[in-house]
């Protein structure tokens, strides 16, 4: 049963809240051994949310718009009472959140009932959630494959079947790349306009928080609960803006569609050009489109990424490097130590680059490139062939991400089921200009409407409880 | 003859726009010998705004606010035509800027007169206005004296009555410094406050334009032709807002003052002491207050400064080190190659000291300290006593400014002239919270109108052309 068929059920009467959160919390204990997407669950929590929206329901009162949902958020959200791991081990050593993060806040106040918290790259900081500390998550449609990164809880919960939505956060690609290798709806909305209060930083200069969802309008009904201003974080512009519902009749008529070309087909295998390319099909794309300065966008966001990680972190690799994840603790102390000159020419090119990009949309209302440059690796893949390239496998899962959240553009991501995949999906990214969001949601619900994305139970179906 | 003066004798049509500019060449022309305020002088463009202005009162036109007032730019400030040197001879290889400044077309549509651009240290790297290539601007009241900088030119040319008024820039004190060793009022106005497109950048983090004046009501009437919001830079957050004239009538009645203490008592010379403790007793300062972080925000601000404005640099100091400034190189270098960590953590800590600065205006309205911890030191002075701490004396011409501008407030500076300093003046720091330009203004006006800050014309008076 997708979102709005659960809220539909919900606010009918013909089942309760409670039902529908115990169902959850049985999916999850099912399957969760196999796919390792959770790690901390908040049951009673979630029964107390559930019985909540019951009981407003029962005295006759309106419902808010998310009542009854079942979500999961990434670790890195803080969620009252809980210490906020940020997939560390370092982190245990912290009190218990105060509050919950102002997202959480918000999909609590939306009705929204919060099931846990779930696994990911230790601090963001890669694409593939092999996390050391509290292992793999498993990618529902293959265990012995990657859910992405480094929101990789997020996607396979979503994947999996257990919560129909879940929060993840997005750096340079950690929504969209576990979005795209679960088979999963994404949305990395524009830099600046979700509040990131509450929630463990990576990268200040780049963090976005935002939802994964089984359909479009879990998307867009998520983001509008969350969207809105906050004075209180300084790096939230955001006034509030209440999302279009992206509706049928909106339809694509008049959008101006473009296939990203040049680099973004360079680094995509033949599967993920296919996705890209029917996804633009389908929205009527009239022509191949020019990312400006792609690969440097990349290179800039790497810098500032290392920079600001491991100046983060100091502290910790100066008096525990060991407790760090092996395959992290190495970029943080190398990004710390590089020259201050290359972290401000990165982010003097940041604005130019910015501008060229932006200029991109005076002549498109969206454009169309693929998530990931290949569909879901096996677990431990150090190094990908990529049209007869050898390239390191854990950073390239963000080949065609990073670019497009440099410039700060929101991006939705699609999940297209391309041959070639041996039934893998891969992801396409619908990007649009700073603010417009709405234009992603539009182009997400056209594909969505046409069939062509859409997401998939796992075949077969995920081993239950109990195998190791 | 002061700002007021001079533009009421030209509204009046007692005198011409153009007499009063052929008078300002003239005083230029006789003084500059010595005092070395000006590397380029735009006579004809004077003649011709100055003949503008007389054409449109022969017309019977209102005049613009500052109609027929003679006044120079530190020569950072791009001037339609002339090569925008920022005190090196390394931008002599630039062509000609194209248009003026946004600051500059705003006073000529304003009505002001420009007479030339003004000494400064290199790439506005300094405190005292000893220049190498162009020769060391003198102080007009004692030529073997630094003027102070970086906007030693600026000053000084208000100070020998070149001009009544003139723009500085100031990252760490480089308005107030010079106004203080000079002995007239400066503006360093909020962060973000002024537009800054059309000048040479040192750091983008911490540069602000500003005027400097004969008079509080020239700091205003400047200040309030120049302000307003600017798209074009994204450093300006400014909306047009209308800065209240200071006016005798607003007084200072119920304005709430305190005189800094600590840090800016023990980096403060006996003569500065003096002069801060009788501005804040003219003020009617109640209380001695302490300034959180004084130290560490300096220290903050030297990092940032060295990081951005070496990395500015870092093409040229690659190719052709040996063409920069001898006094500047060595810290441009060792700026860009500070670790990426401490730029950011010294980022990070501005955040924080902010908040902390701004909570003191919850309790205050303005704010006095010194704005130097001496009067003007000779030329040449390596080291200074200062309480029985020796101290280098370039950087230290920064001691009292650099905490302040970090924090980003306005500040006026109002020159004083205390005893002990053998008839050299001191600036007071008159200091607000973010966006209160007004109450510095007021405060300056108090002072002004009780006598205690003021001009004075240089004794003896300064030699005549021809002297070497």
């Amino acid at each position: 049963m997708k979102t709005l068929e659960v809220l539909r059920t919900i606010a009918s009467g013909e089942r309760s809240a409670r039902d529908v959160c115990e169902d959850a919390l049985a999916r999850i204990e099912a399957s969760d051994a196999c796919v390792n997407a959770f790690t901390e669950r908040t049951a009673a929590r979630a029964r107390a949310e559930a019985d909540a929206v019951d009981a407003r329901r029962a005295r006759g009162e309106l419902l808010p718009p998310l009542a009854g949902l079942p979500y999961a958020v990434k670790n890195l959200y803080d969620i009252e009472g809980l210490t906020t791991l940020a997939g560390s081990v370092i982190n245990r050593d912290q009190p218990p959140a105060a509050a919950d993060a102002v997202l959480v806040q918000r999909l609590a106040a939306a009705g929204a009932v919060l099931l846990g918290a779930l696994n990911m790259d230790e601090y963001a900081y890669g694409f593939t959630t092999e996390n050391t500390h509290y292992g793999p998550t498993r990618n529902p449609h293959d265990p012995a494959r990657t859910a992405g990164g480094s929101s990789g809880g997020s996607g396979a919960a979503i994947a999996a079947g257990q919560v129909p939505l879940a929060l993840g956060s997005d750096t340079n690609g950690s929504i969209r790349v576990p979005a795209s290798l679960c088979g999963v709806w994404g949305l990395k909305p524009t830099f600046g306009r979700l509040s990131r209060r509450g929630s463990y930083p990576f990268v200040h200069s780049l963090d976005h928080l935002g939802p994964l969802a089984d359909t479009v309008e879990g998307l867009a009904l998520a983001y509008d609960a969350m969207q809105g201003g906050d004075p209180l974080d300084p790096g939230c512009h955001a006034l509030r803006v209440q999302a279009a519902m992206p509706t049928l009749s909106l339809g694509m008529i008049g959008l101006r569609v473009g296939l990203l070309g040049g680099y973004f087909r360079l680094n995509a295998s033949p599967a993920a050009r296919a996705a890209a390319a029917l996804a633009a099909q389908t929205l009527g794309a009239s022509d191949e489109v020019e990312w400006p300065d792609a690969a440097l966008g990349r290179a800039a966001a790497f810098i500032i990424t290392a920079s600001e990680a491991g100046s983060l972190h100091l502290q910790d690799l100066r008096t525990r490097a060991q407790d760090f994840e092996p395959l992290v603790v190495d970029r943080f102390i190398s990004g710390l130590l590089q020259p201050a000159d290359w972290y401000l020419r990165a982010q003097r090119f940041r604005r130019v680059y910015r501008d060229r990009v932006n200029a991109l949309f005076r002549d498109w209302d969206v454009l169309v490139a693929p998530a990931t440059p290949v569909s879901a690796p096996a677990i431990g893949t150090e190094w990908l062939d990529l049209n007869g390239t050898r390239q390191p496998a854990r950073p390239a899962m963000g080949l065609l991400t990073q670019p497009v959240s440099f410039a700060g553009c929101p991006v939705a991501a699609a999940p297209l089921w391309p041959e070639g995949t041996g039934g893998l999906p891969i992801g396409v990214q619908l990007i649009a200009a700073p603010w417009r969001e709405d234009l992603c949601l539009r182009a997400a619900r056209a594909l969505q409407d046409s069939g062509v994305a859409h997401l998939r139970s796992p075949t077969p179906a995920l081993p239950q409880r109990g195998r190791e």
